[in-house]
């Protein structure tokens, strides 16, 4: 069964609302996974959407709940009483459960949580809490399935009869001793053709990958997807079982990795989406914008120095935009290449001068093949040698310069533990056309009044 | 256990691989997963990473190969006999044999898959030969648990043993009538928990999300991402079961995506490593710039028009670059969240001039902010009212112009079927130095003349 969304499917449901035929509407939302109600519910109005939320039974609700985008669960939220959230939190994982009182106002928090009737899902709740956004910890569900090391077979399938109830998908089993220590880990495989009366024990994989608590959640996702893991156990800094990551959640956060390397390199300082308010769009575009206004005065104060030239030589100006862009294009392009191996290894084990070196022969040899063009170019078209010169030497210059500096900046910012993305936005072409114009200017300077 | 990669260890082996003291070598490589050798192998030379690799078990080796990035892979398969690959194939999931074989060259092909020893592997990885690349079926794998509606669980769990065997996750089993027609799907949770006599029929979950051979692979990994598989089933036209995809392929497929669209918007035009050699990274970054540096004569020769203007008033060459720099990072910005916004959804239900007004308030906003800006700063720190207006005013012009260029190149492109992220990497940038240059003196000429 495929779902595809449609006008046609949109405009019945919305004819359907007004007209309050909620029979249509439900025939239609009963067979759609949560994933589908949300997408539909992005597309209407914010009222349509609380109308058919309403109208779902209280499982689908909480998942759809979770599938909505944040802005949009937002607004909904708001509409609901803490009660009602309440019991759509009742009917989650523990883990999309703390997700959601975390977006919650201050002052909502204590209220709804107070208000959840299943008291173990409190606990869990609070429990995640407390792990800071962005580690491991924060990602974690509680429920998994864990069985003492000690329990044979039998008993561990009635055991697990009870743990599994709560549990959407169970991918493994983990293994403890008794002091809820992890131990290994064992596969529904595993057991399923397994004798009644053997001890767990002799099954148990103790070769497990694991990640404590504390560690950052891109550092959970890269363990995972290097072993290829649909699920990760959390321990604390004893080994102890706190919980486990499931696949799901690390591809989001895969995803908004890759997302924000790209935004950052697009100049955008905020997540933005095509639907956010222009207020909202406006805001995540003006920071990189100014930041490349002031690159701009201050490239303008650097030609300014030149102005006599400029003046004499007009035809100077006219290979402004080259040099720039040229120095712009090869400083993003350098740096794009760190910061995805960056992104990709998350260590760096070889000096930074090795690499250095490697971009300089790299600009070397696209300046050469670049600056050997247009010196053809401008010697065809342009009756000034000394401007051909001009330009074809500043273009090399400038382009090595701009490979080397697009390598070491994200290399030295991963070294202080800041984003190396932030350099492979508007500030390295800012500073590229800020150097490209004073590099340009002074090669011409010094051509010119030499010949 | 966490491992890792550190300086000490790769001296240690290497000597240990100079002194032919296999022992040590085997004995650290031991409990290591195929993932953490694959590393070691890639800081390696290529002969020190082939002698480990010999010394590796006939399982960990075929796992190795898979885990090594693909020009290492390359250089270590060129190395083997025909007969040791096919040996290596032999130990794969049918999905990953397929695309070995599609690695090697043309001559080898043949020759390797009438060495592999199993002939149901030999069947399934011609079956996979013909997908083309980039489809759900290229990417799916042929090992699977099918079991057939009119079974009880009894028979099920017997069928499944001899199934199971080949298989490293069994996530779900899917259920198929007597014409091996997808019928739904079954959770190894229910099967534990079933009594033997159930039939399947009885149990099987007959909701479920499948995909056809011949879509994408990226509609494949948009299904699995959002209804949260970790594994889906493939079908062919009539709905026949194929194979299935599991959730570490799509996270490949997703990051590989994500890598694209970056790697677009910062003007490289293939993949490549900072390991990849000066030729490859020289080749794949030269094309855009290439683009960029022809934008840029056309700009020289659009300046050139204004030559006289630039005599009398050489202050207004200053600008130059800012004017330029922004309408680049406007059209940049614009243009990513539009790609962000279709790589997302895959489809665009709203028409396209909604989005272009939307973009022209958007700019209408960042561009009266920073002109005004500019239009300050010039007051009080140049002489010239007429270069401060004209900046403004080229400055506003420009910005909205880049705003819902931005926004409409991608779109347009997506519409004819065009990979978007085309419209993010230097393309823009350039388009937009051209025409700011234009629109700047165009404003200046005609304030100049008037004043």
């Amino acid at each position: 069964m495929q779902f595809k969304l449609s006008k046609d499917i949109l405009e019945q449901i919305s004819k359907a609302i007004e007209n309050g035929n909620d029979g249509f509407i439900l025939s239609h939302l009963k067979d759609l996974h949560a994933a589908d109600i949300a997408e539909i519910m992005h597309e209407l109005s914010e009222d349509e959407g609380k109308y058919i939320f309403r109208l779902l039974e209280s499982e689908k609700a909480a998942d759809t709940l979770l599938e909505l985008d944040e802005d949009v669960r937002e607004d909904l939220l708001e509409s609901l009483t803490t009660k009602e959230i309440a019991a759509h939190l009742n009917e989650m994982e523990s883990d999309d459960a703390a997700d959601v009182v975390g977006e919650l106002p201050e002052e909502k928090k204590r209220e709804v949580i107070s208000q959840i009737e299943d008291k173990t899902q409190v606990s869990d709740i609070e429990k995640l809490l407390i792990y800071e956004e962005g580690t491991a910890g924060a990602i974690m569900a509680s429920e998994l399935i864990s069985v003492n090391e000690n329990w044979t077979v039998e008993r561990c399938i009635v055991e697990m009869r009870k743990q599994a109830q709560e549990i959407e998908h169970v991918y493994n089993i983990y293994v403890v001793n008794d002091e809820n220590i992890l131990i290994g880990v064992l596969s529904l495989k595993t057991l399923l053709f397994a004798t009644p009366k053997t001890q767990i024990k002799e099954l148990v994989n103790a070769n497990i990958r694991f990640v404590y608590a504390h560690q950052t959640q891109e550092e959970a996702a890269r363990l995972m997807e290097k072993y290829d893991l649909v699920a990760m156990p959390v321990v604390d800094e004893n080994k102890k079982l706190l919980g486990r990551i499931t696949i799901d959640d690390v591809v989001d956060v895969i995803k908004e990795e890759a997302e924000k390397d790209y935004q950052m390199a697009s100049g955008l300082s905020e997540k933005v989406e095509s639907t956010d308010s222009i207020w909202v769009i406006s805001r995540a575009r003006l920071p990189w914008l100014l930041v490349a206004m002031i690159g701009g005065i201050f490239a303008s104060r650097v030609i300014g120095i030149f102005e006599g030239e400029i003046q004499i030589h007009p035809e100077m100006a006219f290979f402004i935009p080259l040099v720039a862009a040229m120095g712009g294009n090869v400083g993003i392009q350098s740096a794009a290449i760190v910061v995805q191996q960056l992104a990709r290894q998350g260590i760096e084990l070889n000096g930074i001068i090795p690499k250095l070196f490697k971009e300089l022969i790299v600009g070397l040899v696209n300046g050469l093949i670049c600056s050997g063009i247009i010196l053809s170019y401008n010697l065809l078209f342009s009756d000034s040698v000394n401007l051909s010169l001009t330009v074809s030497i500043a273009l090399l210059t400038v382009i090595i310069f701009a490979a080397v500096f697009g390598t070491f900046v994200p290399l030295a910012l991963n070294k202080y533990k800041i984003d190396p993305a932030l350099a492979t936005g508007p500030f390295i072409t800012t500073t590229n056309d800020i150097l490209g114009a004073l590099i340009y200017f002074t090669v011409g300077r010094i051509l010119y009044s030499a010949f």
